[in-house]
């Protein structure tokens, strides 16, 4: 539930175990694994290829053109998270740039997902620090109004709650309630198992659909070739 | 949580008394008395001015292409209840026209806010049945996947709580937790009480600078008059 | 094929007399008898509430910014024609206005659907010429470029070729080909033809999971049912 | 030039006269007599069918979220005026509803045009006061950033300075400069004089091609006839 | 002509050596040299830069969300196809990743484009396997409904019929219809032949006013020089 | 004011000095040193990322589909200039290429800032010739429409006056007026000295909470910590 001027100090993180093996995957295999649900939408890029992460939510409501609430939410942070920042209305404002990714990693914060805009881009390339956003601006913010920190949010039309985890990489965001995340890991796993099978059976030229057995369904279905 | 392939049967919805109180003020109004959170992104529009609704969200998670849950959905319709409509992914197809309509009003829904497309809007609106959507398209939809019913989703940015109010009109859809129903309804009323006798100073020439006593903040903030 | 500079003046028009029954038919009943396919994208909205039409295609290609053409279609355009105006890249200047209109008129066109922008709307909506248009703008054109005139077009995404059926109403736009015609219409009556049983099945509280017996399918789905 | 924290409160009008010879006119008229030139971007939508004013605008320029100034702007309307709002960043809010609106009215106010939200739509329409907006949007704004009234401002796209004449209806917004206020008129006028005639002329079945003689231009830019 | 439920087996590709000698332009070269049409939107970008390739297009048509007849497609690859996918409305979802690369590649194809989404994109950069799209998005796709193979599609606004020509590369991508490749082609060869001439002058610093003499048509057009 | 047909050959340039010290910041810091004022619209973005560039602005007036104009700009170009292109109408086709941009560079000018689209974007970025645009499209344009140089355009949002000093990097485009150049490098420098200090504080694991002295407003403003 929305709540503001809000700021919950103790929140259940997922298992460490599991954020690790959920680590090694990619957003699209853990978004399989969860049953296609729970990801951001992809207007969410990251600003710089090749980043991948997966950690516990730290959640910040903010509202536009106000990026205070971010301040109080580095305190929140914990070795392993991810800070994700959800606001009160559409905006594309850089709430976010080197200063507060300093303070950030300092904290411990593995990344940053937020649904509006950072700036500082080369500076954060540089870093190594890795955002994904859903716009990059020279915008800056002020610090007037009060949002929550550690409450349940929707981010990019994903809800999340303190917590939970995140997986993050080229493809997009994705979104793990930190009581399915064990779980979620084994789906992820087993899905991988017989991928490289698989792959090495395709690049020999055997097709998808003798591989996968598909068509005599195709044909139930009504499939006609022409010459 | 998502979770797909539930129904569940039994909701706590919003008390009746608060929700006809609700019932009584537009968007803005229980917007603004909610601490401006709760309200769907502006993209959602009435298919035909004028409606205005207040009653409890039955809601359903629907996938891209699929209607099928709404059939699942209209059972689980008590009198006086909005059907809230999310899709796990953005779609603008017709998931709902005329039929459905017939269907849902027949079990006691006062109308429908889906976070995709209608059809059949000619006859909607002869019909009177009100729907809140983000799109009109003539593009039917299958009955393939399972989705759920009564779970939490998000719909157009705002996280829906079976049992939640909808409020509705020309501005907008706001949610209300079912669990703020009453004192959000007072914190309406509270609002409108005094706008009356305000409508009448600003109409006899009263400026809000001076109503508000704003003059004084202006001067401190820096405010300068040029000639 | 796109092809500037070209009229063709002899047409293949799709038979009067499936044209004629297809307007009996909103745009939904027909895209579904086409399978679901044929349908222009959702942001083509008509200028007023209440317009269905269905009539034979004339094609236009346009260049933006530049209606030139659309004084050659005139000329092309018999009794029950509808022009289809596509535009070589995203434009949303007002191509068409009240002068252009009567003279559609006097040549017997039935409305507008053009992937660009319309104006005079108010002159047309009281003239009673309905257009289905992505924007109004008051932005006018020059004449100054070649396009073309009945050549396959694409059109808010669907395919046109000149003497296709246009079906438009409140819910869209859908392209019928010349040769679908007569047996896409026997298909919407087909869909119509027990609809009103089922309407007043529906209006008595019959659910759609037993009229349309889909309560075991959705067990086998594995649907589950929670109190 | 933006400008923050100033309001001018003697600024040049537009020649009443000229201003009233302008409000015989459509947008699309005034915007080919200036030259094609001076349109807001055809995002910008009245809240209501039919509206048409043309007045002198009193600008402001706005913060996201923040409609504080609307209250200073008031106090500079004169008898005539149109109050145009812009704001720095993209922002959907409704900075405006049925009070303001009651305010400005008794203030002399023709309308407004604002580069964001507006509510109370119903009220508004109710009331008459014409509104151009980007957005309707329940969402409310605070009171605690300075902007300006009266200076220059991008407003959807356009350049509007002070004093300049704001024409607009259903087909959009268009800026006259108030220093070419009255040779617009002018133009527009003659634009307007022989559209009777060729109306006539049009609807009794003469081609375009003829009236406006375009055969042989075509002729020689190289259109081909097929049959 | 949308037909679903098709595969075409054997299609009329554009000429080899009409295919190598277009390879040798990129995009913006080839649409100048087709008149300025056949361009998809610009919408469609790489998944990574530096990409550039000519192929013939073998066309699948989607449903949204579902990528089934991807697998159909694969088996009716020839060396040198570009693999054109269309969706029969809009969809972000990631139909395509590095499984389906590999066995598009086992069959011969150069690349994708796709009016939809596509994932694992780093995988697919490692692999040098380009692919345009209009997304990015992790979500997967179900295998439920027949589309067709080798039909004509719309593909980003773009006709495509099976065995045209595709040239893409990180200007865009235009489909150059196969009877048409080798007539493009000299054209192309054509407006490049001269460019290296001109580029030098240019860059010595001769204007292009001077070089392509607009100056006397500026003038006569009324161009005016202020001091 | 827009004025059409029109080349300005004198314009008053920002100091030289001024724009030197102006180019040693990013867009971000510039932005906030003018108060947050005078920043492009997000979509703007550069062909390549790192670019970085402080110049004086020629402005050009195009219409859409038509780059006559960019030819007559070039002969305004002074070493140091920046081209900054407006548009009449939206509009992303490729209005300038690499012959463009050889003959840009040979007059001197750093970059190009287009409210439009760029292509020959692969040779573009292989001279470091860096461009700032909305889109990137292979379309070309006519030579037909006359329209200005060096007059007062609105480009992305944002007023240029001929002669303002353009910052543009990875994180959008700012305009500086002429007469403020000077100040907003002061304010700019200001801004930067104690940065470092603060940087290395955060890094430290110092929170901006004690850094800023934020904590009594906040408790102020009514946030609460909760367990």
């Amino acid at each position: 539930m929305y709540q503001l001027g809000i700021v919950r100090r103790h929140i259940q993180r997922a298992e460490r175990e599991a954020v690790d093996r959920l680590a090694q995957f990619g957003s699209a295999t853990v978004h399989e694994a969860m049953g296609r649900v729970g990801l951001m939408k992809p207007y969410m890029r990251p600003i710089y290829g090749g980043a991948h992460l997966a950690g516990t939510a730290v959640t910040v409501l903010l509202h536009p053109g106000d990026n205070w609430m971010m301040h109080v939410a580095a305190e929140q942070i914990r070795e392993g998270d991810v800070v994700v920042a959800a606001v009160t209305a559409d905006c594309t404002d850089g709430f976010f740039g080197d200063l507060l990714a300093t303070s950030f990693r300092a904290q411990g914060a593995l990344g940053l997902v937020i649904d509006a805009g950072v700036r500082d881009v080369k500076d954060l390339t540089a870093m190594g620090f890795p955002v994904w956003s859903k716009a990059i601006s020279a915008k800056g913010t002020i610090k007037a109004t009060l949002g929550s920190v550690n409450v349940s949010v929707v981010c990019a039309g994903a809800m999340v709650h303190p917590g939970d985890v995140i997986v993050a990489d080229d493809d997009g965001v994705v979104v793990v309630p930190a009581a399915l995340a064990s779980q979620t890991a084994d789906a992820a796993a087993a899905r991988e198992a017989n991928e490289a099978g698989k792959r090495a059976r395709l690049a020999a030229g055997v097709l998808g659909l003798d591989m996968y057995q598909m068509r005599e369904t195709l044909a139930k279905a009504g499939l006609k070739y022409i010459d």
